[in-house]
Parts: C-alpha cells; structure tokens; sequence
C-alpha cells in the first residue's frame, strides 16, 4: 500500500538565481505483518497521509539534487525509522520545466515546459537486502524518415504486409536502467550522457543516419551502445511503442504518392521491448 | 513483442437478434532465437501485423463465446501454429456495450456503452507449460457514505491525519484472478457472479451496510467473499485506489459543516493492493 | 474570468437513507470595468477563491435539487450581491452516481459510478438581462447494427466512398436545450424525458428499428421529437461525432466477412451539428 | 458537419535534406440546403470521406509551406468547386516535430517530439464574405517563482484568500489571433515572432524580471506587446490557466517552509481571458 502522485515543486533559491525541482512521487510498502488486512487491526499501519508527509519534508530538509538521491532519501528514510516496513519502493518523475530564454540569455526565474522525455526514477529495497537504482526516460517520441525496413520475415497464409527497404520508423521509447552497487555516483550527468546515447543509436550519423532493418535491432543498438559507453549501468530494459505511417495510395484519386503523404495508425501499434544485462 | 489495442466488432446475429462484442486485443509473443535483436535477421519474426491478422480470422472463424475462450484461442494457435514461438500472451478487454432498453423492453439491434466496470482477461503460455487464464475488472468506482472509519493507526511526529469513525469511502476497484487448470468453465457466468461478490463485500447488507476499518479490511472482505463462493478461483488480486474526501471547514465561512459539503482529494491518492490464494 | 472544477460532493441524509450529488462547478464573470486588465488596479475582483467559496456555502445552505436550480442559485447570488458583475455565467456537471443494488434491492448508502451520459446545466445572466437556463447531456455512446445507410450523395473526382444501405452507426451524442422564461419546472423529471426521447429517436422501435438514411437525419429525429414531446424546450443543439466501423477485407485471408468482424475507425471522425428552434 | 482530427505526414525531400509537417486537419462546411436534416435528401452532401480525400490531395499537390496557407487552400477549395457549401471553416494544428540535434549538428532525418506549445491556425468563410484567417499556440505552460503577487482585492465575508505580494505564477497559455485582410504574410516568421513576444511580456527582463500584480493584467500586457510589435495582428485573445501552489504548512510538522516546498492545485484551477483589438 502506499500514496500516489504525491506532487509538489521544491524551489532553491541562490540570490535572484532560482532553481526548480516539480516532481510526483509515489512511495509504497509493504508492513512486516498482513494483520490490518486479516484482522482490522491499524496498529502497524504508517497513513499514507504520513507518507505524504515524509515526502514533503524529506524535500524540505534535503533538497532534490536529484531524482535518484532523493528516491534513495526516501527508502533510507522508512527503513531506519519504522522496523514494521518490510519492504520499500519509490518512484519520482520529473515536471520538465526548463529555463526560459530571451535572445539566448536565461532568465533568472522564468521557466517553460518542454516535455520532450520524461526523466524518472525507482529506488527499493527489503529490509536486509540491498538498495536498487532504477532511473529510465519516458514518453520519448522519435522518428527518422528514411534508412528503415523491415524485410525477410517469416511468411505464410495470414500474411498481407509487404517488405519494405525504405519506411518511417517512428515510436516512443520508454529506457529503464539499473545501476549496480549504488556508489556516489553524479546521476544527473550520467543521465543525460544516456539520453544522448539513445538518440545517437536511434538516428545514427547526422549526415546520412544508419539503416535499421526492425525494431528490435533499433533497441538492440540503443542497449548496446548505452552498455558500452556508461559503466555504472549493469542492466537496460529498453520498450519501443511504435506508430505505424502508411503510404497514402492516391492511384484512385489519380496521383502518385512517392512517399510524401503518410497517414499515423495509432491502433493497434506494435510494441517491442528487451533486457539486456553484462555478462 | 506483439501488437497492441487491436480493436474489432464481432457482430452476431440471430435473424432480427443481433448481438455485439467490441473487445481490444494485445497479442504479445516471445521467439527462441533473439536473431533479429541481435543480428537483424528477421526469418523468424512474424510481423505485427500477421498477429493482427490472426487476431481477426479467429474472431470471424470461432467468434467470441466469452472474452476468455478468444484469449485462450489465441494462444492455442500461436502455439500449435508457429514452432518459434517460446511464450504468448494476450490480453483482452470488453467495450461495455449493453442492449438499449424502451419502457424495459430490449431494443433488437440498438446498444448503449455503459463503463460500469470493464471486463478484461488474459491468457499466458510457455512451450511445454500449461494455459494459464486469468480474469477481471477494472475501473469499477464505488462508494459509501458511511460504515467506514480508520482509528488506532501508528503515529509519529510526521503525523497529522486525525481518527475517524464516519468518513466516506470512495475508490476505483481493480481485481484479476486465475483459474486453476482451465476445464470447460462458463467463464460469462462466473465473471457475472464475482462480480457480484464484490459489491456485496463492499456494501454489505442493502439495510445497513458493514463498518469497514479501513481499505485493507474491505480489499480482504472482497477476497475472502469471492474465494469463499467461487470454488473455480484460485488466486485473487486486488487493488484499490482511494480518493479521499475532504470535510470543507467552514467555520471562517460562519458555517457548521457536518460533513454535507465534502471535497475530493484526487492527488495524491492512496492505494493499497493484496493477493490472495488457497491453502 | 472565473474558477473552473470547483468539485464537491454534497451529502444529504434521512435516517439511514444517504443521496449523494457530486457535480463540477465552472463560473464564470465579467465586472462592469476592465481596470484590472489596464491598470493593475484589483479593487473590484472577486478573487476566484472567493467564487469558489461562494459556490461551496450555496451548495451546503441550498443543497441540490436539481443541477439546474444549483446554477440559478450561484447567478442570482453574483448579480445581487456585487454590483461590479456585469455578467455570470455557471456550468455544472454530475458524476453519475447510481444507488447500487443487491439482488434489486437498493443499497441506503452505497453507490457505483455508471457514466452513460452525463448530465450538465448552464445558466448565464447580463445585468438587466434575464436569466438562461441551458441542460443537456454529453458523452453518451450509442450504436446500431443495422437500419442505417447512406446513399445518394454527392460525388465527384474526389469520392471514393461506396454507397452503403446496411452499415453500422455508432456515435457520441451531445444534446444541449435551452428552456424559455424560466418558471417552476421540474427539472430532473424533464431531463429524464428528454433523455428517453433521444434514445427512442435514435433507435426506433425494440422490434425493428427505424431506417436512417444518414447521421443529418438521426439528428433531426432527434430535435423533432424532443420538441414535439416537451414543451418546455425552446432550442435544441445536437452534436453527432460518429465512429465509422470498417468491414475488414478478408478476402486475401481466404474467408467472406459478411459484415460480422469490423474494425472501429477512431481518426478521422465525422461529426454532424445542428440547432433547431420553434417557429 | 465535417471530418475532424485528419491526421497525416507530409515529407519533403531535398536530397538527402528531409522536412516534415505532420499536422491533425478539421475542415466543417455548411451547405446551402439543409434538406439532409429535413427530408434524408443526401444529394448535395460531400461525404466527410470525400472531404478527407481532398485534405490529403491538397497536402500531396501543394506541399504545406504554413498551416496559414494550407488552410486557406482547403477553403479556397471548397468555395470554389462546390456551389452547395455556404460557409466552410478548417482547423489545422501542428504535431511539434523538430530536428534532431547530435553535439549540435542537425541530423538529415530524424526528428523528435517537443511539444512546448502546439502551434494551429484556423480559415474560413462565407460564401461571398471574406476569407478570414486566425493563429494561434496553445499548451503553452509557463512559470515565474517571484515577481508575482494579488492585493488589494474585493473582499466580504466569503473571502479567505490572504493578501500576497510574491507568489508563484503558473499557468498554461492559449493565445489565438486575427490577421486583417490576409495578404501574402510570412505566416512561419511571425508566428515565431509572436511566440518571442509572449515570452518576453511574461517573464520581463532576463535578470530581474517584471512584478506582475495579477494574472489579469500578464494577459493584457501579453496583449499589448504583441500589438504593438506585430502590426499585421488586428485582434488577440488571450485565456490564462492558472495553476496556484500551496506553500505547504510545515508548523505542525516543526518546520518553516519560506516558500521551498509547494503544492500544485490542479482542480479548481482559475482562468483568465481576454481579447483586445486595435482602435
């Protein structure tokens, strides 16, 4: 049990210079005895409106230097404080409110929102066990125009797609990483050192990309790459949501459509998803 | 992988009678080669749109008996179908479409969408292991206005939630269930029945209800009703999103408030979640 | 200007017996000066806390007989007691609670969440002006699965549309009416009507229907009949966004789909509008 | 009557250089005859699938160089070649594609999703009126964390909203305007133009900001930037969102929070709306 979409904005202030941290977090638990389920009794049982709380001023005391330590603040927090938990799990997303510029010049408490991937977090732990990061980006929505197909699949009487060489691949990206023993690592710059990765591996070189021949063998690289480039990731889950664009036939209306008009199938949509560890 | 929300009608008809099933289907495979992640040889694959396909062929060849007979349809043919397939599984959801009525009399051919609670079921499959059908309901939001109270919970310096012995109780209700080896069930009948179940383990009895201590006592109430009366049920999952409604204090406003005039509290929101099984 | 989701949940008790209302609440003003927008200068403003606490009081002094008489409550509360308003306009909503029921009897304080439509009111009043009352319902999804075609249109170079005597029509509804001079009415017992007659419009008698050459057409049943059946409404606006089902081509599939297996097509979706008054 | 949400991508190449519009089109027309709705006449109605096919051809033959210039195409269109359409109004909105940037490269085709504020516009016309074009963003969420207050308001016994002279103010934006007699604009360059000024009239200065003293007059000041800036604006409307956050209470808890943790309201949420004109 637990409280979610706990939400709230944690503003930092350095002179006129503000910082701000929106995030929704949700904090679950699991009590050491089920006797509130079988019998009624409360006695063991943290309110969720007490979570709430501790979210709050756990955000108050510490600050949000980042998602990761403050999900890691969190467990620490329920762990050493109740011995009646049994086991903690916290997820924190991110509001993306960026800094608002003028002409290049940042302004010094002005901010948008620029929901382009959602940066997240989950931290939990047993009581005994270890302490597992989780961080990942979400709702990524991606699309290359050329350098994509998808040929030499398995055929037989329920088969009517046509093998393609030159498609549009377009999908949002849900990437889930774990980090290893969770040392003093710098989470925000290895964060966006991974979101850089992502979008290398998906579009390949700026002046000509790199062809893809499935979905899955995207996600493949995206793994691969991000595996060989940031060392403190040990294992990846990468989820690839993609939009299916047809080619409009216009032959009825007495056009030929090279391409040039697409028309989004959102339902149904393929999915792919894989994990990939270290050996 | 697989294919998502694969959305279709199956009308049925019985010379003027005709009856509709709109369901929604995810269809998700796993192949014993991972090839095409890692090599981009796709020889294997069987193209999203092939499941969608078959997904459809079915429903015009067996029709649609019960969501749970389609879900293990599918799966049985992936199955004997394809001997690269390791593992399937598929999700189904009903389009709540009832029968529109006239002065109580039952319109033959015209429908109205009533999301009282969805239906939805699944069936999951390895190579060499047994069917496995789960089923449910979600999105059903119910209510009670009285009989239910949350006293003698763990306190803390964190805490600022007061006891209460009358406040509403208001949540969206999510439970699945398996059944044990899959014989000849009425899977429609059953589903009918639990349901049942579950708004006679949230209410009580229609005079005068039954005092719930708190979410967990009445996610328990709710197993244990269905266990006890559904002899087909082997494991049951429940989870329980709680709006919480809060009392207007309107004392500035030179006002009692004797809880007449109450707000709901949509964010954050608790939850609480149990599975239960047989000895 | 104006507070938008004030939602509450008015309570009402007798003895045992519970009635629940809980409704959304929009309001909405314009002040006799626009010295705030020009100069900064707030001194008129009602805050919108202020709106908000306003419509919470009238709800616990009032109660909610009806949505309708809730919204004339809050305008005649704004234009009698500020004299800076020049012009109030309210909308409210319900969420459409049921009383449940075991075994058909009705439960004294639980209920079940049944959207099948959703009822709304407007009222809106310029200083000096009368009062408007608007109801309506939205949001409610109707289908039928034969008895409707669409023949006979307009064709050109750019039609591709097939002529159809036996399709599926299938829409969302939005029904908004105006009630003239506002005297006593029953409201509730209106709505209820109303309602019956946009269903009976629609679908035609239980036995056999009622043949609709085109969604233009049900619409105008619809008007048609509302107005002859109730005289307390002046103008009705329907709004028919229709959902096309597409009969799936089996024949590269081996098998003829005699309209049983289709696929709902979500975008684009046609919509059809129109208002109709008395002479 | 019409055809909404015609989603479609429109690609233009140039070399190995691509472009991509994906837009969602609404095109509603009105005819001259409502003997459709009256009598089941369809003989002058273009089906919304052919209203569809035409969208499309349009996007193939002229390629998108605006929203504003496609939109007055589909007009154009439709006046033209049908004598029966008595008015027709489109919609066109923008999904926010951008190029991918790689260490700041662009990429030749791969693209990413940035929705911060959705770009639309709107035509339409009278049969022997004007062709009138409309812009506009919308979506677009802002925050300032100081420079903000609300004093010196109406107050009586429903007000309990405090005085505050710095606050957070946050809010999502929607802005729509009126070209005059539409001439041959650079529709993209002031659009962009047009957004600057937004921003600009919102946040102030980049170093020190400006005080905004109520929401009403940011929208004004909004306002008259963009008019005094953008000469071919002739009418702008102006509507404000605005999400308040509660600076939590953390006296029971032992703490002082000077505004370092808040908590967003989303419902209610006040709104603000304005429109101004030129003299």
């Amino acid at each position: 049990y637990g409280k979610n979409t706990i939400k709230f904005l944690r503003l930092h202030r350095e002179g006129k210079q503000h910082f701000v941290k929106e995030v929704e977090v949700c904090a679950h638990l699991r009590l050491t005895s089920p006797q509130e389920y079988l019998e009624g009794n409360n006695s063991l049982v943290i309110p969720t409106d007490t979570i709430k709380n501790i979210v709050l001023v756990l955000a108050k005391k510490n600050g949000i230097q980042s998602l990761e330590q403050f999900a890691i603040d969190i467990c620490n927090h329920f762990m050493t404080t109740f011995c009646q938990v049994a086991y903690v799990k916290t997820y924190v997303q991110e509001v993306p409110w960026q800094c608002l510029h003028e002409d290049g010049v940042p302004h010094v408490h002005s901010f948008i929102c620029v929901p382009d991937g959602i940066r997240f977090c989950e931290a939990e732990q047993c009581r005994n066990g270890p302490l597992i990061v989780f961080a990942g980006i979400k709702d990524l929505k991606l699309m290359k125009t050329t350098q994509s197909g998808f040929e030499g699949f398995y055929k037989n009487e329920h088969t009517t797609l046509p093998e393609r060489h030159d498609r549009i691949l377009c999908g949002e990206l849900f990437c889930k990483w774990s980090y290893g023993e969770c040392k003093d690592f710098d989470f925000n710059c290895i964060w966006k050192k991974i979101r850089e990765c992502i979008l290398e591996a998906f579009a390949g070189p700026p002046d000509c990309g790199e062809y893809s021949p499935s979905y899955q063998k995207t996600v493949n690289c995206i793994q691969m790459l991000v595996l060989s480039r940031v060392s403190q990731v040990q294992v990846i889950e990468v989820v690839l949501n993609n939009t299916f664009y047809n080619v409009v036939d216009m032959k009825n209306l007495g056009l030929t459509n090279d391409k040039e008009v697409l028309v989004p199938v959102e339902a149904p949509y393929g999915s792919c998803a894989c994990t990939l560890g270290r050996k």
